[in-house]
Order: structure tokens, then C-alpha cells, then sequence
């Protein structure tokens, strides 16, 4: 790789992260925990059963464990219809903590500032931060900020970590997805996305697009207790990439085919137009309030009423299964019956979405 | 705060970083573990004794504890001697955690990257950042990488959290300093930032400058065994603002006094001769692998004899007291005999520094 460069399309989520992630931070960070490429980390609680890496012996009862992860944000604009920068790092490192089943706790936050910011944009995104956080039922325990010349960065950037806690009868991950399984999503897809891009291009269109951001832990709470424990399969956000480099990420760890009705993916009508004008795709732009479910077929049912009750979960749908067939891959059936494969995104979409 | 801006001294560790964190984050982000300003948040190990967020009840034994912190590293140039940004943003993180007591477990990574950096820069930091992590003891479990386009970030910034865990019997703060307190540091101060300094003028020296950047976990466990439970009262790492702020910082937390001979002190020659051609005080230059101890009186040698016997604490000494006369200051016997106040870090001596 000696001539090699990072390229825009490293970040998008897609192909190129992938490879990225594979190539040089797996080789290099080896270990069971990120070998398993989840949301977040889920780890042994330290000193409940001796060494700290050591997960309990077969026949003990399992006990809780801690879930850990990190997302940095460095979305442009940073202020945008359904949120800002700062509620966008709360509600992205609470997801990540809920698709790994997991309790959301305490978060970190890591701010880097380029000299010359606005304090009171700065204060505005923090208050955004403090009232998302207190929403969401988690605290921000821990907290950094560097400043940098003009120049060095481009307004501020914002990472957040965070940790919580898996119950013991709790077991998901990308890797737990079978044959049967039901897919469901939890509303409409590329509200994130769009949004964002509309911004930053000066569109306008008749119904507003506003970003799904949102904090999913209360709906994970009510889907986990809705359905009998491992039920749920897997679970993930599909931000960066959208739903289909999420669905292609989860066929491709569990070793299965996922097969998608185009007509079932709930779209809103202002979020199609952009896309269509713009041409891209919906699959494959980010949503910040949406998960999808791959859920055992006697679950299904219930899981879905216990989404549609949820107050983010209105527009719910199934909207596709699990096969055996063509294991890691990703067919759509289209509106006019036709089958398609839908890819991993390659390239790079949208920058600086996140 | 209408007009005003973040100048680069928000970020310097000094005095107008304390600022923002009182009158901006400490307001918003209104919890009592933030109160505490520690390294690190200790919190309750969750599912260990009730609902997540309460202490165990007086006269119950004492559970483990769960330790967690983050920074962000902006540091330019990315290497330099002794070491890169990838070990800074590990040892940092380690460091944090010990100084909270706790032993380091587990880390989690975040990369921002400028697009075109090479890749051949971000492999050789990557596994610089593995290398530290294994002889430090820890795993990093989580990650995350974001790309932003060209002229949007300067070449690299890596955020670090991390998670650790604090014994039963380990109780430290920056508020526990007492009068009577021997105060300790484990080497030399300002190798750090006379080395990024130096490299950065391209100054040249006969003794050429190295960073003392190092994780500091084997030798906190060391002094931590070697003294009674309890007798180490507040453990910090004089990183940003240097020395002269991380006692200012104890004795304002401890609301105590802090007396400290300049002579005893170590500086290494090329530190005080690149400070004097440079007209910087080595007690406000950033230091990475270097600690200060608060520790009870009659405990003071075993720690001094356990911090030397260790292979980087091989310059440690006693440097001063703690005193009960004029509470929140810091005041330096110089050489001549003379007495002066050692105030906080005022503007920015030194941006991005770490």
C-alpha cells in the first residue's frame, strides 16, 4: 500500500471502509471482541468471575455484561432540521449501545475545536447534548475538548464513547441471523441522509425533510420485552451506507441470504423526490432513528406490534426474510416483480454525513 | 457570551480551559461525577448492587468500581521522538484510568482522517497504537473511522476512550489532598513539550530531546502495592498546562496549599536549555509519562523507594508538601530561597501539544 491514500470513500460505510477496517485496523487491533465487528463491544463485567477477559465457565449462570463503543461525528452542516451535531453524537453512541442489546449509561464526549468557533454555537450544541442525554436516560460521565488552529479542522468535531450494560438473557450479534429469521425496520428510510444533502445543496421542496435522529434505547427496552429472550437475532442502526450496506454487513457475518420486498421499505415521498432529483438511491443513504431486526419467525408478529407501538415505531414494517440461498448476499424484489441484487454502497455517497 | 469565539487558550489546560468547563460544560452536563474533575469517572459497577446509578449503602463492603475516560489527540507533528500519535492516544487514555486508581482493561479508538493521508502513515501509527496496547496490558475493542475532505482536518486526529477497573480498597481524588501530604513526581518534567517544541522550529540540540510519552499503569500498580490502602491520596499526570497547573488544579480541588522546592525538581539539561532559548518555564510544559502523587506522610518512602525501583521512575523524588497555609495556592521555593506563587497556566504556551 506505499502510494496509497485515504480517500473520502474510506469513511463512507461502505466497500472501502470495509476493506479498510479489515486490511489495517483488524490486523493490527487482534482480538476476539473486535474480530465480532458489532455496534459495540460486549465484554466480560470486570471482577464478577475472576480474570477480566475470561468469559463464565459453561453451567454458570451468565452474568451481565458491559457493552462499549465509539463514534466520532464530524457532520457538515452542523446545525440541520431534526437536530444538530451534538444530539446526533448522543443518539448515535445510545444506538450503538442498544443494537448490541445493551443498556445505555454513561457517555464520554471529546470535542475538537477550531479556534474561532462561536461559543454560543458551541453552547447551543452542548445544551443540545445535555437535553438529548437526559431524554435518553444516560449521563455524560467524562468529557475532553482540544482546540486547533484556524484551519486544522473544520468547526468542531465530536466524539462520543459509551458504555452499558447486557443482560444476562440477552444474546445479539451480526453473526446470529438464520434461515427463516424475519427482517423488520423500524420506519422509513434516507430522512438522515436527505436531509443533510438538501441542506447543504440549498433544495427546497414542498414538505420539509427533516432527520430521523433519535434515541432508540426506549424502543430496544420495549421490543426485547415484548418477545421471549433470544428471539431477536440481530440488531442494527443502518446510518452510514443505509440499509443496504447494513442488510449486506448481516448477511455476509451470519453466513446467509436476506431477501427484500421494495415495496414493503417504508420511504417518505419528500425523502424519494430528493433522491430521485439528486440521484441517489434511498437504500444506501444514513438514517439516526432507525433499526432493523433480523427476529426468530414465531417472534415476529410481536415484534413488530411491540415497534408500531412505540412512538418512533409508527411506520414499522417486515420487510423481507432470511433464506439459506445465495448466503452473503442481498436480493430486492422489486415493484414490478423483478429480482435484483443490491450491493454494499461503493464509493462514497454522501461525506461528512455523521 | 454573544460575540465571543474559542481562542486556541480553550484549549491549553490552563486558565480559560477551566473556564469553559465551568461555565459551559460543568452547567450543562450537570451530574456529580463530572463534578468531580478527576482523570477519570468512577462509577458503580452495573448489575453489581441495584440500579446502576447508586452507590452501595454505608457499612455494606465496598464493590469494585468501574473507571471511564476519553481525550481527543491533535497532536502535530504526528511523529516525533519517542514516540507518535497513535502511542500518545493510548498512553494518554491508560494513564487517565490510572490515575483514577483503576486498572486499565479495555480501549476504544476513533479516527478522524484528512483525505490523502498516506496510508502507509495511518498503518505505521495503527500499529504503533497496537504495540503500546499490548505491553500496556490492554485491548482496544471498539473503533471507528470517519474521513473528511481535504483542508476540513490536519492530516490525523485519534479520539481514545477507555474503561478500567478501580479496587475495592482504592480511593483517590484530587479533593483528598491533605495538609501533611508529601508531594512526589516520578522523573523529569517537560520532555514532552520541548520535544513536539523543538521538532516543530526545527531546533537542534546536542543532547537531542525525546518525548516521555509512556503508559503508566505498571508503575501506579507498583506504588499502589506498596504502601498502605489508602496512604496515595491524589494521583495526576502533568499533561497540558504542565506541572504548575496540575498543582494548582490539586490544591484548589484539596483546598489545601502546596509548597514545592524548585531544586528538587528534575529537569533534564536539554529541557532547560531549550525553555531558556525558547523563553518557556519548564513548569508549564506538557509531560506524557510522568505522575505526582499526594501521598500520607508516614507512606511517603515506601512510595518514593517503589516509584525509583520502577524502570520509569528511575528520577522520582520528593518535591514539596502539602500545606494548610494559603489554601488553593501553590508557592515555590526557588534556588536563591526566595518564595514566589506558582499560578495556573495563563493563555496558550503551546498548542496541540497532545
Amino acid at each position: 500500500m506505499s502510494d496509497e491514500v485515504i480517500l473520502l470513500a474510506h469513511g463512507s460505510g461502505g466497500k472501502l471502509s470495509h476493506d479498510l477496517v479489515e486490511r489495517l485496523f483488524l490486523r493490527h487491533f487482534d482480538n476476539p471482541t473486535l474480530l465480532q465487528l458489532d455496534d459495540a463491544a460486549v465484554l466480560p463485567m470486570p471482577g464478577m468471575s475472576g480474570p477480566a477477559h475470561q468469559p463464565p465457565r459453561a453451567g454458570q449462570p451468565a452474568n451481565p455484561r458491559l457493552a462499549f463503543t465509539t463514534d466520532s461525528y464530524v457532520v457538515s452542516p452542523l446545525f440541520f432540521p431534526g437536530g444538530d451535531i451534538g444530539k446526533l453524537a448522543v443518539c448515535g453512541t445510545v444506538n450503538d449501545l442498544s443494537m448490541s442489546g445493551a443498556r445505555p449509561l454513561w457517555l464520554s464526549a471529546g470535542f475538537i475545536i477550531e479556534e474561532g468557533l462561536p461559543l454560543a454555537d458551541l453552547e447551543r450544541i452542548v445544551a443540545s447534548m445535555a437535553s438529548t442525554a437526559e431524554e435518553a436516560g444516560v449521563q455524560i460521565v467524562a468529557g475532553d475538548t482540544k482546540v486547533v488552529d484556524r484551519g486544522s479542522a473544520d468547526r468542531l468535531f465530536i466524539n462520543t464513547a459509551g458504555v452499558g450494560v447486557v443482560a444476562p438473557d440477552v444474546e445479539m450479534s451480526g453473526d446470529r441471523g438464520r434461515a427463516g429469521d424475519v427482517v423488520l425496520i423500524s420506519g422509513t428510510i434516507g430522512d438522515h441522509g436527505m436531509t443533510i444533502m438538501t441542506q447543504r445543496e440549498g433544495l427546497q421542496f414542498d414538505s420539509p425533510l427533516v432527520s430521523d435522529c433519535a434515541a432508540l434505547n426506549g424502543m430496544v427496552a420495549r421490543l426485547l420485552a415484548a418477545v421471549p429472550a433470544g428471539s431477536i437475532h440481530c440488531l442494527r442502526d443502518p446510518t452510514r451506507g443505509g440499509l443496504a450496506t447494513t442488510l449486506n454487513e448481516l448477511a455476509a457475518r451470519s453466513g446467509v441470504g436476506i431477501e427484500v420486498e421494495e415495496m414493503a421499505v417504508p420511504v417518505r415521498d419528500a425523502v424519494r423526490g430528493s433522491c430521485e432529483l439528486l440521484g441517489l438511491d434511498p437504500f444506501y443513504v444514513a438514517n439516526e432513528g432507525k433499526l432493523v431486526a433480523l427476529v426468530a419467525p414465531q417472534a415476529a408478529s410481536a415484534a413488530l406490534t411491540a415497534l408500531r407501538a412505540h412512538p418512533l415505531g409508527g411506520e414499522a414494517n417486515v420487510i423481507g426474510q432470511v433464506t439459506a440461498d445465495h448466503p452473503g448476499r442481498v436480493v430486492l424484489r422489486t415493484a414490478l416483480g423483478a429480482r435484483r441484487v443490491l450491493d454494499m454502497l461503493v464509493g462514497e455517497q454522501l461525506p461528512r454525513i455523521c
